[in-house]
């Protein structure tokens, strides 16, 4: 099994720059504190808006095993070749965590074929996150809630596919409750939604969610195997007509 | 479409004589409410736990295009022989809706091949259950959520296979979150859990829950096709070995 | 139940003017004997590519209750705006029927965020529709399965999502096998994918695939509620931080 | 990641020893073929029908990561209380792999809580293991499809709950397909029904059904984990009725 595994975190790193209150929280950006709390990596980028190419080339990409993603307030900066290109790796097998606001990402959009709208709200609330498939390799570890006394509110209805597995939902202190943790495949890869890390809250520093990430990782890794075989297949496997 | 349903609603009809509580809210049994609220149903019949076979006579499951059952303090009183029956008849095409407390029946059990337990609390708690699937017919009529302003608790994690369909999801004022409306295909029938309905508070005259029943019967109605043919198929439908 | 259902059928309708051997076939297109097949729909539109807006103006998609689209060798001339008002119409609820070559569809990719391919072969073999799922209303009036005596070979991998409920598989003279009814929801929208219909084989006729279309159109109809909230939901529902 | 796994084969073991062609191919017994061809196991234990509670004790299942199942002939003569306890043993999160005639050992059955029937026939006909899901690791390693020259033939309708996740089905050359491999989550545990291995043919001596296999024990593997609490909880997490 331990495979060698290279992850790229892809954020966003505006509101860091010009947002004291989530500088205060992520100094050097949220991807660097998410990096931080990998452990299963054998290899950690960092990609940002900024960077040329979103600092997503092929040759980045190509040597990505997972890719986590968080983004909110600049998704329509992401040039769409470049959500293209993604795209075409998580169905080659990539797998994709989408963190939190990358709910409006283009790429999880595009992924999903939905709006992938929600409810929110932004009072600091109790978010409770409770596991509802304790079978799943991703809650490994983790206890039958895990408790964030902060967090920004999603809320139902969450528009997106019904996902292949559903693992945790949350619970909310002001009256919602939010599908938090979502498992799906495209193609050759595995994508996986988890709803917290608001950027005002120091959720990435929560070993409880770091774990969860760390998980996710593993379990989204891709599967070694040859590509399908697509297009015209002239030739029957069998004799035909007699 | 207008098909023409027998509704059978089951009720183990205990509480109701042995508590006063229960009694003044449900002078002539749960069934009896639960049937008032029914609009769907071309027939519709009920049976208790002291009636004869517990009133589920082949002759009534035959019958029966859709079983409701409501059951509590005395699931091991129900006779396995019974149990069988109407395990055979959903089977083969009779819809099953499992209300509340029945979730720990011996009929839900055996359809799902799990514990089928949960957490619960008894203090009359305010309960929101949240829409996740707009799309569903189960949910015709009914608003982004219904409010309930006291209710059992119940919270995960619920023991059950994951649904082939969640509909609903309950926010818990105590702090709980729960799989509330549940959908499965189990051999030629269908079945539907749909939690609230504890029987001291008087859940079953809500007309948006009254809804949601009549929109499940409708959708667990068997669907008319021939059985499905098992066992022994000696002769290829193509010729083999050339 | 029964409700007054508007149904729209969309055809590229090409090959049956440039082809002699599907014109033979489909002398008024192939969208006039689908038309002709169902039975469930008070009213039937029949639209197609070289219309103005392809014959899916905004007026006739608001009063669409479930579209049906055939389409295959101009995918590409379907303008982007007309798949996004589709695409816009489905997730608020329309119903839309994906048949065949419709796959490679704009509107279906864009539902699926898949590239949808498969092997395909053309030689006119047998092919033999088995029913997975004998609960399901799609079903109702079929057999354990549906012979076709030739048509187009389509074969795994199909790159699609894991449907919601899968309904169909197919077996093929030639050795492949198919996912070949494919049941998802998307937004407040159904989405059935249906394999059967090469545009020179007489498959529209066959009473069979008829029924299974027609069944599809009462599955697919909108399900009648508010539409969700979305968005900014300043106000808790709930007291906060006690 | 790289988990020490205990793993325990359980096979019958009377067709090996009631049947000349069936000795001929597994001298040894199933049991000692599928346990050849494992890498992942730390520990490989074997057990059968007549040894002391069926070589299933608490000690042995206690001590077992992943359970493999080969029956056929003697699915009635599997104790209750031992099928009970591996039962249990699965819901707290022990991993089973159901193999060919196991859908219909008792254990199978009651995890699924349907009949789990199918079509048979036994003619040594060609069978093509197709993969659907080429995301999943069960079948990291295969190729787009497994072929074998001679197999007894399953086919549709098998009455089995929709999987969680469906990663293969099989084409048959007497005109049959059949959902082959079945994902399920059970309690804490993870069910993998795989169909191939009739006892007449070299079936698990084959590299690709024996790295199946392989794959699906890690699959398998319990989730390292708190077990989840069930029953009365009555003090509420969150202050109730302001």
């Amino acid at each position: 099994m331990n495979k060698k595994l290279n992850v790229t975190i892809w954020n966003e790193f505006y509101h860091e720059k010009n947002n004291e209150k989530v500088a205060e929280v992520y100094p050097q950006g949220i991807h660097q504190v998410i990096a931080d709390g990998i452990e299963s990596a054998s290899k950690i980028r960092t990609a940002t808006l900024d960077m040329p190419e979103h600092g997503l080339t092929e040759e980045v990409l190509n040597d990505t095993d997972v890719l986590i993603w968080w983004g909110h307030m600049a998704h329509d900066k992401v040039e769409d070749a470049i959500v293209e290109r993604v795209h075409q790796r998580v169905l080659q097998g990539m797998g994709l965590i989408v963190l939190h606001s990358g709910h409006f990402s283009k790429i999880f959009k595009k992924l999903m074929g939905t709006t992938c709208d929600l409810q929110w709200r932004e009072v600091g609330e109790k978010e409770r996150i409770w596991v509802v498939n304790p079978a799943h390799p991703i809650v490994e570890g983790i206890d039958r809630f895990i408790e964030l006394p902060q967090e920004e509110m999603y809320g139902e209805h969450f528009d997106i596919p019904q996902p292949d597995e559903l693992v945790m939902v949350s619970w909310f202190e002001g009256g919602e409750v939010f599908r938090s943790g979502c498992c799906y495949s495209r193609g050759a890869g595995k994508i996986f939604y988890f709803r917290p890390g608001h950027e005002t809250f120091p959720t990435y520093y929560h070993p409880q969610i770091r774990k969860v990430i760390d998980n996710a990782i593993k379990w989204a890794a891709p599967v070694a195997r040859p590509t399908p075989t697509y297009g015209h297949a002239p030739e029957p496997l069998e004799k035909i007509g007699q």
